[in-house]
């Protein structure tokens, strides 16, 4: 599907603050950027660079006071995302060599903490795409979806805990499940068509068989027209704006049409 | 100034032929893409990647037929080139690591037959800016810009010695020219506004005092209102399209117009 | 200082066993690996890569029964560190990009948990090295060395509640404290000559001024004679050995010795 | 079989001269280094950085006057090196990305001026290891090893026309004859047990099948216990040593020999 995806920014801050946005999809395999804007109201100088995951990242000083960032992109996307449930578990020793750091925990995806859990949920199923599936289900089932119950500090130790959560709550705890058993687990911000509300989204992919996969443990229904726009070993990583200073975020809005 | 550049390029391809495309200008410093568009007829799989230069490639294979592929951005650049003639050469161990691939000696810019040329030029200027200046006046003084004088495997020791060339050859002459004096020297192609007649460009870069300064040989003055694409060590690395088989360009046009 | 350094791991695997080692110091900046020896027993085959920090790793699969490291080193040390008091902290769009990645919080170094605690800490310090060094040196004094009382999943957070803990944690409470006021911090592995008792050794790097400086908090005095073996945000990305199945670390023996 | 090789080189400075070495084997598949040695006399400050290809480089300023390089590794080997006729030529659209760079031309290896030389030698050779191994071969039985008949500055193109040259004008045809029809090959220099006289060595790989195959055209039979020391597109990226300025190279000794 083509779709018309994107967000508007408005930052007021009180004195002039280094900001890092990553607010850039590129191309790649599943996704083609057709065309895209970016501007930044006053205009103001930016870097722009790839942090070690691949990411486009733009780098800037936002000037005293209104500050907006307007970003949208028409990008083909696939319509439904891939369901593998014979893809098998690949032994660590095989695993390509810079997928190995995805099987660390991380600030908010603490696996050395869950492996009793992740045991639990997945019982004898068959290594691989099947326990992350059970993984992904158990959670969907599991934890509750509620704006306001968490916060930029909360890990998946936390949501495991309280079982109730956001979509970066849920993909934290996908992805420290997975690793718990030694499954390669990333994660992935963008857009979701239809999303509801409409929102920039959170899900994981895991490496299973030869290659990365889409979850998602907000959703019933295994779903494509996504658009990614970073990944990372979690939220610390992919944060679509990372500011060092007074920056306050007044308004935001974002879209995902269909593009005729 | 705020530019609209692009260019279209057309294939007929007598089978599937793969291709690498680097048509994708980045944000940078002293360049900000605000809008561009990247469309590729009939519509083709793609998969996007960073060289070690830091260049985005699109890779696909065209279909049979006909290919049309169609860039356009709107970039904010910078009205001037800077100018410092008291930029000092920097000696070898204090270069950035990355930097130092740039004095090497590359397919086409054979700086270790060009030394005795290089002291020539450059007489008793002051290490730095000034030398790289002499080779970049001496270039656009002594070589006669002409098309369908070189070709693919013309190198800077044969355009030395003709003293007649394009762009491409006045580029790869003043790389070697600098590398034969430990400068570190890398091609850079994009869009020139104002190039008559308009085409895709290809200019050099050398790296003097704490970072890379431009450099026109085929220009009388300095100008800015650059938009660059690609760089690398030379011609082979910043290709605008590599093909791997039977693949025709019929027509290209490029376009560079102010935008209001 | 000429220092001799190095470990034996003895190991016992139920069944073969990935294995990542991360055993093998670099010469860098500060200090210059005149011999090195890597073996184990039995004989095994091994691929070592350089992971996204430099680091070498080396990965294989241990045999089932006994398995055996040997690594030994013989390298030039700096007899000191350097001391700066009047290093300046480094504002967040001067950093160069691949430092960026350490102003992140991760997963033992919870810094945006913990900015109260670095204020209370810092005072009125000059930003910059007097704020790291007065980090350091409120751990030294507030958080009691013993072995056994945390474990590997203990966070900065945690040390910083308990106030007690080993090299690892004191490093990672620094990590933390200084990432919470936008100075980058990274974890180092490595060995420390006359550490008593004799052990591998964690300690922490800030960014300031131009550079990285070494900081200590299990310690006095600033001590030289350190050999690095691995950088990375946490104790995640610097695990001398990841294990990923029955694997059980019998013995381990560690030395550094004057190298005459 | 177990190796203990190594080099000493002599310089003499008339001033301190920048001096990049690449001396230092890693280990990787097909090679394990269980010890080594690396001195400089006298004791000189030297950074150590991986280069694009992974390469280890030993960077410094060598002292006026005289200068030694001493380093020796014993190094795990394989006896033999693998031969597969039936692996085959891989399309460009299914190589790994970081593969393509070596399909380009570069300065020793014209690719783009050695087709036409290259479909006579290959006949109708099924594509991929058998025509690597008839370009190999037509080298070996082709162009005659002679010390003294090429030197720094000789390339593939001249190698092809005069038929004389040492490993060095070898390896860089085969490489550009293989690339010439888009098979990727590179460039290593390492040792080789029982070369004769003694001295480094230089060979090439091909990419074919799913993995880089070793081709020596200096040698009538595939013959393993090789250690590769450096990776690269052709010398220019392999220098042992790179200078930037007055410095001699007044002695070089060479040793491999089999280690008990």
């Amino acid at each position: 599907m083509r779709l018309e995806a994107g967000c508007e920014l408005v930052f007021e801050a009180t004195a002039p603050t280094p900001l890092i946005l990553m607010l850039r999809p590129r191309s790649g395999s599943g996704q083609w950027v057709l065309r895209e804007e970016y501007t930044l109201e006053p205009t103001t100088p930016v870097v722009e660079y790839t942090d070690s995951y691949g990411n486009l990242c733009q780098r800037l000083v936002t000037p005293q006071g209104h500050f907006r960032v307007y970003t949208t992109a028409c990008v083909e996307t696939a319509d439904t995302i891939d369901v593998e449930p014979a893809a098998p578990y690949v032994p660590v020793q095989d695993l390509p060599e810079n997928v190995l750091q995805f099987l660390l925990p991380s600030r908010y995806c603490e696996a050395d903490r869950l492996g009793e859990l992740a045991s639990e949920i997945v019982g004898d199923r068959a290594p691989g795409y099947e326990q992350v599936e059970a993984i992904r289900h158990w959670i969907h089932t599991n934890v509750t979806y509620q704006y306001g119950t968490s916060d930029a500090s909360t890990s998946a130790a936390e949501t495991a805990a309280k079982k109730i959560g956001v979509c970066r709550d849920f993909a934290h705890l996908g992805i420290a499940l997975c690793r718990s058993f030694s499954i390669p687990a990333r994660m992935v911000v963008g857009y979701l068509y239809q999303l509801d509300p409409m929102d920039l989204h959170a899900w994981f992919e895991a490496y299973i068989g030869d290659r990365w996969f889409t979850f998602d443990a907000t959703q019933t229904e295994p779903r494509g027209n996504r658009i990614a726009i970073a990944y990372g070993r979690d939220a610390t990583d992919v944060a679509l704006a990372t500011q060092y200073g007074p920056l306050t975020l007044k308004t935001m809005r974002v879209w995902v049409n269909v593009k005729a």
